[in-house]
């Protein structure tokens, strides 16, 4: 099995050629120093690490994978020291502000950083996959007692941190949490409750670990507003245990290098983080980076897959090519037979364009939070707001089925786990759910986002996008052309919606599917634009997504069409 | 986990309601017994027998699955005394002849039978899954001496056999094949070689294995011409061991219970199958009815995936559903959720469409071969070529991507083993490799069966099946037009071959898809013309293949389009 290689050459050229991404983040004074120098030195060392001391441990992180052991989680041999160099290297802290000891560099380095790691090992890459959000989250909401207690350690990445969600009945639907959480005398709370799916909530990677808990107070209003946030340490500042206890760990489809635990908070030890009834808030403050950083773990995926179904079709040789592809043997390498070729082409198409989506989304991040001019972050929030889902869906998606696409590559050995391409597409079906399955993305951007300003902020967004095309070629009108019937279809579904209120939830996935392959067309005009694209390493992907990717976006609008000369025709629930 | 239910009252109503099985069998005078009464009383035995013996053993078929003990095969608790009930009440003879000791019975309710048992448990049904293929090829091929001492034994099941084709380097290229088989002066050969992927290789199931492998004769020539058939049993004759060994059994994705074994043949003791140098055609006579078989565990492992996913999304609730989907409680069960109902319908369509397609198959395979017209056996033969590799590929690609999208029904649950569905998705996955990848059939069906004749016989086809559409309503039309369509591309690329040998290569796959989907679509025409399919049974899952599965027939048709505009556009390989 080839061992992942971090792909900092085709990153580099999508940040810095295609996104100018120096230009963009230095607008942020924040971020004057992050030139191309300065990115160019972080990928570069992020892929070494990635590279030497997380991709070695990809197929270890499967079987044995991680295990309970009298109550206590025991990772993968190899996770834990590979832990301790991450975070002595300074990595979790890459994103953090310099004065709680990070780097101050732009998000969407550590995003990528995050890709990469997700691709050599997602089950290892779980661990730290939630600081960032538990560091921004104590940082906004936490007391000052509680700062500077925990701060540091988790921006520093010392000690790793959980969220803690889910309930076995409260899944999707949040507003159904029972944990309790009662006030005591000195101010702290006992959390009562059982927690379920908590990624990294017991390991052997760090000395201690950083719960953060939603739970409901007594007397506290039933469903979302009547959550609060709560942080519960597996060690409290004596040194003692605190009352968290590891029930379980899942057996899994995948990722079982990552430890997804039953957690039973028996009265446990914690604080509230934030105003009473605001948990949900508190929690999601960082939603928008999560479910980005979800949809990067999707092309991370696709791109290891994609390395080694490229490695053994250039190997493996099998049945002599037609025509022009064949070669002088009795067996040509696979590659070039077209079936082949061209699930090589179109994933690449696929890894390419999301990146170019994601890396942007990144850097929008990134201008919300720190550019200087109040209207430029406003447009950085709406980019976001709409973006991030269909990002989090429409990778996730190509993650998983780009990764079974390049499985068939390899016929039976595929399915045999030696290769490792299969241990990839287990992994990566878990990215479609957690975070908010794919089908709350859909509702979220059609029914929260598009349809109550009656589709104007979406509207805005194809401007601007438009605004950024490159020129006034055939090529650019083609965009233009999917966006001027994105306005009307939306349109279509803001008046239809009006008389049927199940309408948008019957249509969310085939509108984000539409608007995503909209925003896929826009980002390979970019990079068709960009000097040095015509080199085959760019224009091949650039072909298949045009043959072979973009013509689901006319599909997906017949769909919808159909679904609004329909009305009514899903207000009956099958039996 | 909820455990498979056969579904013997939707087959019954499209074996006997929609196609009409009963007067289509009766024609060939081998099945004049095959009655209404008949077929329905073999299908509720067969429920009776899936559902109580064989679906119970689906997940200890995953965990612990088979082992490798001491060079011995154990299969898992269970798996042994289920197939002692399973060839002792004579389910493996069903199809084959009376004077072999079989019932007689029509191939396609064999098929049908193994669609239950993949459903029930695709790992189990491996074992038997390739019994009818040997019987048939022991048949038409054997001598008299090897039918004398084996043929009645594979006919009844007593004893499993194996097809031994596949070795490290030859895989969808049998032509390279190295496995030696030495003539020795008693009229047996000695066969040398090791071959992979196979299944059933060893097990304690029965008390011998009749293996037949393809190798090649000193002196033979290279490639697929040069390959002969032997039969060589796991316990010769005089009890003695043959020297077969198993040296591993492989790891794999899924299907834990099925052992997948790497067998050294040490200059085993084996007889010749048929003539020399036609071992792929003594191995492929029943080819149609192998591939046939694999599209039916795609629909068998889709009903299996898709009766858990709707029995949990009966009982699982999670948020308010909209408009007058909802119901009184703080949250409706998620069936009434739209993104959840989308799914449920979906599948169905895929699941009752396909079966028409593949029971209809099934009915052809046997006109072919017992019908006492030539011209009918001449037209049914023509069905099963063109249609048999659309269907294994469509209907396995339906199988493994509708699992996944019955996963996602259950949330974070559907990826947690203890539901049972991953598992199916899992196992799934290898349908779409076996018995010729998908890639494969899509060549087979383009370049081999509908380029070499300009596309005559699938016109032809196409011709026979609007034939039978029910009537002249709207709905016929829309069928008619998709053929219509279909037969202009298939001229497109006829003309466009001519100048370019790697077209039909690179486009194999969407053909396929197109030539699928325009089937499908008659298929539903087929069953909404059937009175009492506007219950909403039939009804729901006739709108969801309108409204969702067959825009991409369109989709398809334009990738086609666009590549018979640009001849040569694949005509180099990536690097």
């Amino acid at each position: 099995m080839a061992a992942y290689r971090a792909p900092v050459d085709d990153i580099r050229f999508l940040l810095l050629q295609v996104l100018r991404a120096p230009d963009a983040l230095q607008a942020a004074p924040a971020f004057a120093e992050a030139d191309a120098g300065l990115i160019v030195q972080v990928l570069e060392e992020a892929g070494k690490f990635v590279e030497l001391a997380v991709a070695p441990l990809q197929a270890v992180g499967d079987t044995p994978g991680c295990r309970l052991v009298d109550g206590n989680v025991v990772t993968p041999p190899g996770f834990a020291s590979a832990y301790r160099a991450f975070w002595q290297a300074g990595w979790p802290a890459l994103a953090c502000a310099p004065e709680d000891g990070g780097q101050g560099l732009p998000w969407v380095l550590e995003g990528v950083l995050y890709e990469m790691l997700s691709g050599a090992n997602h089950g290892w890459t779980m661990a730290p996959g939630l600081l960032h959000g538990a560091y921004e989250c104590l940082k906004h909401h936490g007391s000052e007692e509680l700062k500077a207690r925990y701060l540091a350690k988790v921006a520093s990445g010392e000690w790793l941190a959980t969220m803690c969600l889910t309930e076995a009945h409260a899944g999707s639907d949040l507003g159904l949490v029972r944990t309790q959480a009662v006030p005591q005398a000195d101010g702290s709370h006992r959390i009562a409750g059982t927690k379920i799916f908590i990624s990294g909530g017991a390991h052997d990677l760090t000395d201690n670990i950083v719960h953060l808990v939603l739970a409901r107070e007594p007397g506290a209003p039933p469903g979302p507003k009547g959550l609060s946030l709560f942080l519960a340490p597996k060690v409290l500042a004596d040194g003692a245990r605190n009352a968290v206890v590891c029930e379980r760990i899942e057996e899994k489809m995948g990722l079982h290098g990552s430890p997804t635990c039953v957690l039973r908070f028996d009265r446990a030890t914690g604080w509230r983080v934030g105003e009473a009834g605001r948990g949900l808030a508190a929690m999601f403050v960082m939603m928008n980076a999560a479910r980005l950083h979800v949809g990067l773990q999707g092309i991370g995926l696709l791109e290891a897959a994609w390395q080694l179904a490229h490695a053994y079709a250039q190997e493996r040789t099998q049945m002599r090519a037609p025509g022009p592809l064949r070669g002088d043997g009795a067996a040509d390498p696979i590659i070039r037979h077209p079936a082949v070729g061209r699930i090589l082409d179109t994933e690449r198409a696929w890894i390419d364009g999301l990146r170019v989506l994601a890396y942007r989304t990144g850097i929008e991040l990134d201008l919300a939070r720190h550019h200087s001019d109040a209207e430029r972050r406003q447009a950085a929030q709406q980019w976001c707001s709409l973006v991030t889902p269909v990002l989090k869906a429409v990778a996730t998606d190509a993650g998983f089925h780009g990764a079974s696409r390049c499985l068939q590559v390899f016929g039976g050995h595929g399915y045999v786990k030696e290769w490792g391409i299969e241990q990839i597409v287990r992994d990566s079906r878990i990215a479609m759910i957690y975070e908010g399955t794919n089908e709350i993305q859909a509702i979220d951007l059609l029914v929260r986002k598009v349809l109550p300003d009656g589709g104007a902020a979406v509207g805005a967004l194809l401007d601007r996008l438009a605004g950024e095309l490159p020129g006034a070629t055939p090529a650019d009108a083609q965009v233009l052309r999917r966006f001027d019937a994105l306005r009307a279809v939306t349109a279509q579904l803001v008046a239809a919606s009006a008389g049927d209120p199940v309408l948008a939830y019957a249509a969310a996935d085939d509108y984000l599917r539409a608007v995503g392959l909209a925003l896929f067309g826009w980002a390979w005009r970019l990079v068709e634009a960009t000097p040095g694209a015509d080199a085959p390493r760019w224009s091949r992907p650039a072909g298949a997504a045009r043959l072979r990717v973009l013509p689901e976006f006319e599909m997906r609008l017949q769909i919808l069409r159909a679904q609004c000369a329909a009305p009514g025709h899903s207000s009956t629930a099958p039996a």
